[in-house]
């Protein structure tokens, strides 16, 4: 049953099926001249199911938040084999413990989500969306600052692009198109979407300008049409296919604090540095605080070579991060291969409360075992 | 310790007590030049922690979502003694359950939340604010549909009034001011809150004239100070005081899908007309849902005459709301007096896992006895 079963644009609701692809999700929304704002890469294969059981993140957390916030409802079946039948299409319900915001995010270890209820929002009249280059990450962080007094909280995304990560396009992927003449050092796309009396483009060209006014930015690509827009896009996906085709030693997906974070990208390169000469990838969804800083072998060396070394590194990674107020994974979740990492940052009451949690539901760890727990 | 700890416009964050005033939060926030859009009658004195506790919603959570959409973390003492320690700051943060929105809208039940850390808005550049007259009910939400189609998500307010609540207003507060020379049988006060480079008179006034056009109003005002708006949302205020000064037999805070709304305001009419020849006054934030569905006796009788209909009433009310996709209770919680609301009109399976959950975290039933269960 991989299908949207009904799709309200009076309510503004949707009603899915757990197996519904992201992509027929967006697809359906937008027939009906809404908007459903999950995006992420895998968004032509994930199924909403997975989505909601990991509280998924993407590209326009900024704006309209995770997962868990675009849902309304959820029908699940719990480890006593009873269903939960809470297909919400109400905005506005206090009537109980908050149930659905509970299995969002287990990752299964409580349930399994089958059905949702989904909120839309209204398609913005007009969507813009630009590179820019940036000074550093507290230059990034002073041009969002900007970007939000011009446009609100008309800003859709707002991504971080490293130089590395270009170099690793370039390598890798040598029919991409570079979008800078000079390769910068860092970038930042940014999508503004906005109604229908103001107009998207101007909108970024006063942040250009205004940013370049004030030594933030020194070169700058307004999309100019929808072909640009989504060529600028693809460059941002690219990134990660590039990372890929490189081979990561290890892979971090971090949260900081925004005030934080400026500082953390290069105390975290220091660390590294100490452990070898390591290159870093360092990306993502700025305007969220959630950047995948990934490491990669010298160039020319198999990341193989430094096994080794992956646990070091991580360890520098994530107690840097602790230190600095963040988290050790900001929207890929714990699944089984960070449970050590819960157990190491997790505050130790939330961990046996969850632990609590755990053994009344699912008194015989039935619901994926060994996912969350160690 | 009544006090907002931390103000931090970068990350747009604040720390603040469970003490602490929602008015005292909401000056500290403009302060910063930052908006914490929750807004309720009860500002000047309600507590945060309160709001927490309850998921209080008040008038703005059409855009900005109830307390729970505002807050990123909590400290809370747990029945077993232990303090939970999660005063995040960050937008993303997939590490475990989600004990946060577990505690906001448990009532105390699970624990006492002492202290929060919430998310902070961009202030809108512009803000508008007008009275609309409409047809019905049906036409007020084919003018939030026209509002939303003009401002997209700018639309911070979209309150429905009654022609029964002006007139207690003008029998009960006489000074109060009328804002229509001919009393309506229904109005809205829409408010938007704008980017810069719109103008939200000029919004408001195409909403006006378009309305016009489609037959949806036919008297509004627009209005033109800080002053005017002011006196508006006083209007608005005044509604609950005059139902207060009448004396209603029973009192209702409903939600319905929007799409069942029109339908439901006069369908619930006739059930009650049916009882007796009451009177009630239908309003509240038509933008979400939720109406405060109010039932008062004949002009001249006093509320207590009508004791043994209440019941009764309430009873209509209630499974009409629930044959129609709604809940008995949108923002006011269950508390002590509808906990058999919830034992006759809420999941069994849902109740049956809040009882397990309760009785694994607080096994003794130390936390709020009384509240949520029967």
């Amino acid at each position: 049953m991989n299908t949207v079963r009904d799709v309200d644009p009076t309510d503004n609701v949707m009603l899915v099926e757990a197996g519904a692809t992201l992509q027929s999700i967006q697809a359906a929304a937008e027939e009906a001249g809404r908007l459903f704002p999950l995006s992420l890469a895998s968004e032509g294969t994930c199924q909403i199911g997975g989505n909601l059981a990991t509280n998924a993140g993407g590209v326009n957390v900024l704006r309209y938040g995770s997962t868990r916030a675009l849902c309304l409802g959820v029908e699940a079946v719990l480890p006593n084999g009873n269903i939960l039948n809470n297909l919400s299409r109400l905005r506005k319900d206090n009537t109980g413990y908050d149930l659905r915001d509970l299995l969002i995010g287990s990752e299964g270890t409580l349930g399994v989500i089958t059905a949702a209820t989904l909120a839309l929002s209204a398609r913005p009249a007009d969507v813009g969306t630009a590179l820019f280059t940036v000074r550093d990450p507290a230059a990034a962080l002073d041009l969002l600052t900007l970007a939000r007094s011009i446009a609100g909280d008309g800003i859709s995304a707002f991504e971080l692009i490293h130089g590395v990560g270009l170099d690793f396009v370039a390598e890798t992927i040598p029919e991409a198109r570079q979008p800078f003449s000079e390769r910068p050092e860092w970038a930042v796309l940014v999508e503004v979407g906005l109604p229908d009396a103001v107009s998207a483009e101007q909108c970024l060209t006063d942040l250009f300008e205004q940013g370049l006014g004030a030594g933030l930015t020194d070169d700058g690509v307004i999309a100019q049409s929808d072909g640009q827009r989504a060529e600028f896009w693809t460059l941002r996906e690219q990134i990660p296919e590039a990372n890929k085709r490189i081979g990561a030693i290890v892979s971090h997906d971090i949260a900081l604090p925004l005030g934080q974070l400026a500082d953390f990208i290069p105390r975290g390169m220091a660390r590294i540095a100490e452990i070898g000469p390591f290159r870093v990838n360092c990306f993502g969804h700025l305007g969220d605080g959630n950047l995948h800083y990934n490491v990669f072998p010298p160039l020319g060396k198999p990341p193989g070579a430094f096994a080794a070394d992956k646990d070091r590194i991580e360890r520098a990674v994530h107690d840097l991060v602790r230190d600095m107020g963040g988290s050790f994974s900001a929207e890929h979740g714990v699944g089984r291969f960070k449970t050590h990492e819960l157990d190491r940052y997790g505050d130790p009451v939330k961990i046996s409360t969850m632990r609590t949690l755990k053994s009344a539901l699912d008194p015989h760890g039935i619901m994926n075992p060994g996912a969350l727990f160690s």
